[in-house]
């Protein structure tokens, strides 16, 4: 089996402090250089209930620090501001209240500069905190490490939408290169056993509570497609009428297609009869070759019945990807299709991959002790598993146990189709 | 194994033209019969969007007839009104337009009696139909009544619905007899070793698709409760704060008891400090011995938080209730609780049980193929599977591998909660 | 100056029990005569917020004299049902609690034979207190009898929109006979010269309070057109564009025409090219001589602008009113135009006419003593004011100070248009 | 009659080149001056649908000049960004589409500085069309230097607002001065004799179109209260339970009071029993001899039932007023009361007065000519009038005949309370 350990894991243990310190600081410093491309009102600015700004987020990782770390490891703890911790507790019960999320764009002061200086002021406790910290001191900060890399994502992800809802396609960071044109890889099916499988986060390198315990599923034998689906896959089902025929969808995304007007993925727009897609490098003519990207769990699971296939469960993902070689992939802005291996591509650092399971605990799951276990557990209804990673995922941060995990109708993250079927 | 097979199937096989034809006359009765006790003006209004006016069951269960039988056998079909394919229409988009749901208590025309009349129509052609009738045919109708029966049940929790709006609390039937106080029955944990389970439909009685295939799943070892939780259990959870209490909760049923200020279960109210629940036969004092019901699954899951347990998947309470010996069920407008028999009570006639798996397709899955296949399949997001049966629904149509389905934060159903656990 | 004083007014005096028995039992009869058409059904469902029951209205407009009448006229006064108090309270806060009104729909028990027993009860009791009734008593029973008579119009109304939504276009009432073809009448404009006016309720006839106190208005000279706007006026509106220009309306007009994809009036639909309308007598063809009719303020405002007129203010009408002769008027169930007269045609009997006033207090404004005060006063906020009369205004109920009043979007109300234009 | 002609007019006629270049760059320092308190962000975030981003308001207002002025005289006129055309038009559906309003606040690019140099490049612009300019163009600029004086106040208002969601309560600019302590005035009652009065704006200063023409309105005998309600005033009117009163409330009112659960004036909050007032200077003791302001037509009507007074009608306002000494008004960010004089008082410069008029089109009322007439006219529906000025009105924008308006639920503009009475 051909864990993707090395390359996908945080590259330090809980256990050791000096590591623990040397990725806090890379950590750290990758979050404020992806708001160096922002203007103040970039990072402030709220565009849908469901992102944040990157202001926010910023703030929000280092609460999750100077509040699960500093005040349970200062003996002399004050808060940095007292109200940091209403407005920047995202969900956080056993803390206590929340300002109210819809409206964390409201917060113009503290402005950019202050909540980098709420950084700088953390760091410096954190790191001093550090020399002495005990064992479980260490495991929460890598804990916060993985928590803010998170929401790395989130950012990238919230700061899209927002641009996109500019009509000046503004780009968050210009292309160094053009995407030299590629020719259009055929899609093949590789097939799988199944049997009793041990699925979940095995071994002691870091998971999310939700990934484990380690359990046993069965699985009958299946077929995964090689590849992603890509633009030039996604427009044929556009032009057979995808979105009007009825019969392809799930009830409720047939209801939220007529409801929203869907007529293409998220970000994709039509002028003079061509296809263009907002991305983050700006306005781009649609390439038929990438990965169709921001379409939601009801367009996945058209797209595969249109396909006359259907979606894999996250079981036989994970049991299929542990098989699969490991292949470095490089981060970016937009997704790119890995070149074909004759084995299964585009795992990681492309787009996420809509399962067709529910996220749902693991026979066995336990949330983590204290306030930190309102983390994953209370998420656990009506939300859709997504495995994998995608271009935006920070490097360090997949997994082959990962489970990622949105709403059925939402688009904003970077999450695209794979294909399984039955094996005869 | 005890499987429920007679008591709880219909007592007749698709392919026997007699027996469907005695079947069918029973089950259409059965349907008449539940609207006698209602006004005109009962049978046509609407009180939310998720019920529907009883007249519309009764007249869409007609259409289902007429449009998937005799549209297909009668050479000389015409339909009984040309508007009615529309108006009583569900949601079968592969047959056409639909009258759109929320309005479906604004039809006052036809009237009750002019509905009863296209039943009176269509039931006499279904059965000059009925004798020459080829094996296709005869599964549709057997389809057809089992559809019937669905209805039946919904009708009486649609009544229920709308009767609890009136500040009158008027009954749908007088209670005959009044309910003998009983003494509350200790809860105990009946193990079961788990392993590779086969789950799902077997043999060749009648079964919905969603039911099959049969297939295997694996379980861990665990533990279900002899018997539901009654209204006294429940009522410790309210006293001891259960409602107020956000880390029992899922985020969304979190956000849904504030949302909508809930502080006990559907139905129940408190006067002058003592707890009443509106039921089928008026407004009665709490009994705090008959099994809770009309709580959400986000209840059910806060409850078993609150107790320490959790719910059982879907797999788990097939597998257990396929060991547990059969128990006749007095069907009843009310659930009340089985006395105990050491074994597990409670499985069928008195609520169904939540579980915490989601609606999702068995592998290897696919609609019926043609119209009839829109039945079950697109349902498959969001929903949670309730297990067993209630105390209304109707005699012959739970079963074993019978799966349920409603959205978490849905109440009007007569749903209860079974807890289980993992054995040590 | 012709006041419309004997056609148009009660003709009885509140003083006189005699006449008021008999005015009593007149209008309490013309109530039940307009449910005699309907389904038990019919009279039960409520088709929006704005609407209520048949069967509402008939039970409340019972409550009225039950609580204003005999509550305050007999010494053993006992309700006749404890609920009815809340249930029949339409906004009274000064006499308790009202059952939600967008919840009126949901009461199916009493039923219509119960609710028509409660009259009964009523009128017996009114009867019985008459003989000895004071003039307060007297009077608050004329004031029950024009509320009746509001709610009889009221009552056209909400069962015409409720029919509406019906695919079936279900008939009130067969038409008698056929609408003979006319030719249609060219508008004239009518001069008046203005000046300072006596405006409101004068002398000793019934009145609402809202229609005093008599007082002055300064009016510049004025010109009205002497007859209200056709269908065949208003097609030429909608065939040049006039939904689709957005200068010709008030902003919170066009905002409300793209929210609602307004294209014509309300009950206005198009077949193959040509114009039908819903009537109390089912679809009909759309008549181009009869009035426009079901059209919001925002669309006769707009239809004004495009006509390069204007509406006229409640003082204009009401000042040039009352220099017109006296018309006898056909009561019916859709607005038919008068032949025209040479002088103002169609002020009463036709189509309310939308004013350009805000429905405000007159100066020196008081609204009634008691419970009772709360009939028009608390309304005075954000709705028009329309003049003259309908088709389905009872007889005997319109007069020259009449101040009917709605908001502007609404168009459920028999609703029409006189222009009105400065006077050079 | 004292016309508070000088000191309220703009200090210069649209005639003179030289006095309306000064004009223009006195207005446009003022605006940008505006600013200098805010961060980008604070001028980026729109608050709620009804503000408007600072950064917009900037823009919007230059686009003004920019779509009226420059296009019109410019012989190579091009747009500053073809873009903005839409982005900064509020709602001239005459010139073309326009960005959703509860959007402006996505906008984050172009930045603050963007928006700036825009204001400069126009600003050249116009210095140099302005050597040449006809009269039309004179009186073109004339009327976007009192737009964006309108903006000013706009910009200070939806600032508030803003700033007011914060927690942490921030000022926009501190307080140079503590505000003394005053005792408590006496209100006391003026009577006028009414009569036909001359209204609307006359001479040849500038108003806008709303005003007039002047025309002739008959009025009643009246009574004005000499000073505005202040905090302490009101207090009582909460203390009474006016909130909890529905018979002093118009129904619309009343229905508002309960679903937005308001329980004083927008921007009061309570804490430990006493009253703090949110304001520009940022959080403040409640000044009971303050004027009351941030209420609502809605609460202004409740507060004079329950003085048993009411509202005036906009003439009554003008009519007084025109009698009144002019005095000179402090312009600051919080309103403080007049000493009193003896006669009325607080008419300029303190809390727009609410009064009792719909903000309709005067007789004879014809909107400008072209796109401009889109000023005005289009909002003459639902919306109230209030007359005088506020405390943040810019000097030089008020005078006697200003017609401001808002919707009777609206808050966040600076409206008080003048009593008004009926004269004996």
């Amino acid at each position: 089996m051909a864990t993707p350990a090395e390359p996908l894991g945080l590259p330090f243990e809980g256990s050791d402090p000096d590591k623990t310190l040397e990725a806090y600081r890379r950590v750290r410093r990758e979050s404020t250089a992806l708001v160096e491309p922002l203007s103040a009102e970039d990072a402030c600015v709220q565009s849908m209930a469901d992102a944040s700004p990157a202001k926010w987020h910023l703030a929000h990782v280092t609460w999750f620090f100077e509040t699960f770390v500093l005040e349970r490891s200062e003996s002399d703890f004050a808060p940095y501001h007292p109200a940091f911790r209403e407005l920047y507790n995202s969900y956080y019960n056993g803390i206590g209240a929340q300002y109210p999320r819809p409206r964390r764009g409201l917060i113009t002061r503290p402005t950019l500069d202050e909540v980098l200086a709420y950084r700088d002021d953390v760091d410096h406790r954190i790191e001093r905190v550090l020399g002495a910290a005990d064992e479980a001191t260490l495991a929460t900060i890598e804990l916060g490490l993985h928590h803010e890399q998170q929401h790395q994502e989130l950012l990238l992800m919230d700061i899209k939408h927002l641009l996109s809802c500019n009509p000046l396609h503004p780009a968050y960071k210009a292309r160094g290169t053009a995407v030299a044109p590629r020719t259009r890889h055929a899609a093949h099916w590789t097939r799988f056993d199944g049997g009793l499988m041990d699925i979940g986060a095995a071994g002691t390198a870091f998971n999310f509570d939700n990934e484990g315990p380690r359990h046993r599923q069965w699985l009958e034998p299946f077929e995964l497609c090689t590849r992603v689906v890509t633009n030039g896959d996604y427009l044929e089902f556009i032009e057979d009428g995808g979105y009007r025929a009825p019969l392809l969808w799930l009830a409720d995304g047939w209801s939220t297609v007529q409801t929203e007007n869907w007529a293409a993925p998220e970000y994709w727009l039509q002028r003079d009869g061509e296809w263009f897609e907002f991305t983050l490098h700006g306005l781009e003519r649609l390439d038929p070759e990438a990965p169709v990207c921001h379409v939601s769990h009801y367009e996945a699971d058209a797209y595969a019945q249109w396909a006359q296939a259907r979606l894999p469960s996250e079981f036989e993902w994970e049991a299929a990807a542990a098989l699969a070689p490991v292949r470095a992939t490089e981060p970016g802005l937009h997704p790119t299709a890995n070149t074909p291996s004759g084995q299964l591509d585009d795992l990681f650092g492309a787009v996420w991959q809509w399962t067709k399971s529910a996220y749902l605990p693991y026979p066995g799951f336990a949330p983590a002790a204290g306030a930190v276990g309102e983390y994953n557990g209370k998420f656990m209804s009506s939300q859709i598993t997504l495995r994998g990673s995608a271009c935006v995922t920070p490097q360090g941060h997949a997994r082959l146990s990962y489970r990622n995990f949105f709403y059925p109708h939402q688009r904003w993250a970077f999450g695209g189709i794979r294909l399984a079927r039955d094996a005869g």
